[in-house]
């Protein structure tokens, strides 16, 4: 049981790795997320902020907002939201909002990261986990920013 | 130069109302907001959650991301953000990653508001005030939920 439920969160947490590699690709922090419903993705997104110049467009919101379409409703609270880096305040707000059941990420941001707020942004009935394919999700962070600075 | 000053937040506050007025007749929790850059209005919003079907589309998300595509860029570090209401942490989170140079509410929010957390989810270089016509802003939600109760 334990085994199926890692394995279903590392096969979500791959899809937005794809995700985030999109972002890599087009020179953004590379971010992706999904949401998933009934194990099925009902939203997608990558960071987008450089593309839109706009400053809240991070891969979670996108994904919040096309899983809240796709589902037909605001409230995502029978969803998972899969995030290759702890979300930042603003994303744990809008997780908030949406009610999300559970809220699972890769690498940590202690930096921006909402973990180091207190109270915790998180609504209390959402579920959060972190460290899922932990190594894959910082890595391809890393290469970033060290891209940048050559 | 204080009475100006003041002067100047009542009237874009005010503007900010007629935004959360729309919100209101439109069956919204009426919160309003606008973006001011140089003296001019170069965003708008009002809350959208209950339209959109989207827990995300807050009053100042619209703002901000309407004043970053009409000022060509995602930082808005010399534009004031007035709000009808304390902005909550996902929107405080907006504010810090767009930098803005000042946010001004009018009615504070201690349930949701963004100031109860720590540290706060503010940019360090955003100056923050609050009470700004905050009994019309105060009025408006108080009526709000009153209709919601009858």
């Amino acid at each position: 049981m334990i085994d199926e439920q890692l394995s279903e969160d590392e096969r979500f947490m791959r899809q937005a790795l794809t995700e985030a590699r999109k972002a890599f690709e087009q020179g953004e922090v590379p971010v992706g997320a999904v949401v998933v419903w009934n194990g099925r993705i009902v939203g997608r997104g990558h960071n987008l902020v450089e593309t839109l110049s706009d400053a809240t467009a991070h891969a979670e919101m996108q994904a919040i907002t096309a899983a809240a379409s796709s589902v037909g409703g605001k409230y995502l609270a029978e969803c998972k939201l899969y995030v290759t880096v702890e979300p930042c305040v603003m994303c744990a707000g809008a997780c908030f909002w949406s009610q999300l059941g559970a809220v699972v990420y890769g690498a940590s941001d202690p930096k921006r990261g909402a973990g180091r707020l207190s109270p915790s942004p998180f609504h209390p009935k959402t579920v959060v986990r972190g460290g899922v394919l932990q190594d894959e999700c910082e890595e391809l962070m890393t290469r970033f920013f060290a891209r940048l600075r050559t």
